[in-house]
């Protein structure tokens, strides 16, 4: 059941800026609580007060109807969670922490009740998992729901980890399992009905998990020389490193950590190692390692693989070895919109 | 003409990102030029070095096909140069200054040749004249052109001038003529025709231009106890001004800046003031200034007026006293893309 819209009879730009500032939005003054944030929702924009030592690290994300998710599939509380965890991962692939966020939603009016308090929701607890409040953004009318959420971040001065530092001899490592938000997807695809909500294997779909603590560990201690997230696959994310770095590199798919399928999926045809290195949307770090700092990286870190696949190449291509040892030039059948 | 699509055969995320980049966008690493930026376009964030003593000023804004422009009746550079002027007008109504900007851009195939050459140019343009450079962004294909631009600027610690200092007995001050934008506006709605970017009295509505260095004298001289930008329309911004201040306002029409209109447009029955009170995107300031300095707010700065018009009030409504002497409580017709 859906709480019913107390704004129904009057929805303005202003009555739903109240929804999404969980009060009115007027009448905002500099104000303490939060570290850093002087002044939120409610003005002509956010102030916010860097740290002393450290540098703003930014990133914006489109999540949208239909391109992204489909509103009358997903939950709205996944929508809520997801526009926000993804695009910290950015955050996290800098070796960052998060600081605030800007919002910027566009809406059909038949989602200003019901769907958008589940979306709200749902941003709500991503903001609190991920220490990461609202500080601002914009709203207005429009026939598909439409979702920006740009992120504001810190790392300390000097200190980011770029796509450019891979060089060749690196260790390749990823974080998790790859793989897993691509089997969710398909599962939702095949099902074609309403998805469940507590269906574990949906949930690495629904419900992504920056991996803030990974990155920050290894930043903390320079463990690593380039970090990206893998937002739209391997195959096409690991040459994006590549080319950002002037190298190659070698993959073995007999190290990939490839998403575990439960029994009942066994007949459904999903290829795990296909879906490992094509599946989009796993939000897990890909990261190259200097030989003298491989036995640096512990083999978990809580409850996260960190995973030895393959090693940087000076020869420009990406090259993955297969289980007979054959090797085959990687192709990417990731996610492209344009394509 | 339009330039041919060197990218017409292979139309990717990556290849519509190196347009955009101006050149290729991976391979990004650590430089010097722009102070501020340290990594631009190209890794998983922007890295961008905050200026010490200053705060951070956050501010994002829509700017949809259909809901905020016309795809095939304002020409492309319009459409680059107002996404983000529009978006810089709020850190102008903080006091600050732009420092960069992220690009959020969704298009369809068929934009992405002489459309996105043209949207680039102005884009550009307004980045340079307004010195705030891109730093990232995020690119998608979609079946209209969305665009969302998030602008970083600093002010001064503790400086920044929020909507909430307005107090009774302050003088209200506008700058520049109100209501330039929808006259523009209208005309091109009541010609019906593909614009003509030469016509003069379109300029404000096409290329409309932040007041930084309004905004940023009388943040400097603590001139000013409240101030906003006119984006929506007077008579929808004040009151937002008031809310946030716990006050009301009182406005005399004849003191109103109205807009100029062209001889050959007097039968076109406009009304300069109700255009003036009403009229959206003007992109104007609307400040606040104690009695003790209302003399030192000077008649213009450089070519744009600043102009007393009205007084804020303890009574909380906002009152339009006519030509007649008459008292009328404003009603907002201005734009809210829910009503």
């Amino acid at each position: 059941m859906q709480s019913a819209n107390p704004y129904s009879m009057t929805i303005t730009e202003n009555s739903i800026l109240e929804l999404i500032a969980g009060g009115p939005a007027g009448g905002n003054s500099r104000r303490g609580g939060y570290a850093g944030l002087q002044v939120g929702i409610g003005d002509d924009t956010a102030v916010w007060r860097p740290r002393v030592g450290h540098e703003t690290i930014l990133t914006c994300d489109w999540f949208l109807e239909g391109t992204h998710f489909l509103a009358d599939r997903h939950p709205p509380r996944s929508v809520g969670w997801k526009c926000l965890a993804r695009a910290v991962s950015d955050i996290a692939a800098m070796g960052g922490e998060p600081r605030c966020f800007l919002l910027s939603l566009a809406l059909p009016k038949k989602r200003t009740s019901g769907w958008l308090a589940g979306f709200l929701g749902g941003l709500r607890e991503a903001g609190r998992a991920l220490d990461c409040p609202m500080a601002g953004g914009d709203t207005t009318q429009r026939d598909q729901i439409l979702i920006n959420v740009t992120v504001i971040g810190e790392c300390e001065r000097g200190r980011a980890i770029l796509r450019s530092g891979g060089r060749p001899g690196n260790a390749i490592f990823v974080s998790g399992r790859l793989g897993e938000a691509e089997y969710g997807l398909r599962l939702i695809q095949a099902n074609g009905k309403r998805v469940n909500p507590g269906d574990v294997r949906l949930q690495r779909h629904l419900y992504p998990m920056p991996r803030l603590e990974v990155g920050a560990f290894l930043a903390r201690r320079r463990l690593v020389t380039a970090m990206m997230d893998l937002s739209d696959g391997l195959s096409s994310d690991l040459p994006r490193l590549c080319a950002a770095s002037g190298v190659g590199a070698r993959i073995d798919q007999a190290r990939l950590p490839c998403v575990r399928m439960a029994r009942q999926d066994a007949s459904k045809k999903f290829d795990a190692s296909q879906l490992a290195l094509h599946g989009g949307d796993d939000y897990e770090l890909l990261f190259t390692v200097a030989k003298k700092n491989v036995a640096q990286i512990p083999k978990t870190f809580g409850p996260v693989a960190l995973t030895q696949i393959g090693e940087i190449t000076a020869q420009k291509n990406v090259v993955l070895a297969d289980q007979r040892g054959l090797s085959h030039i990687i192709k990417n059948k990731s996610w492209d919109s344009f394509r």
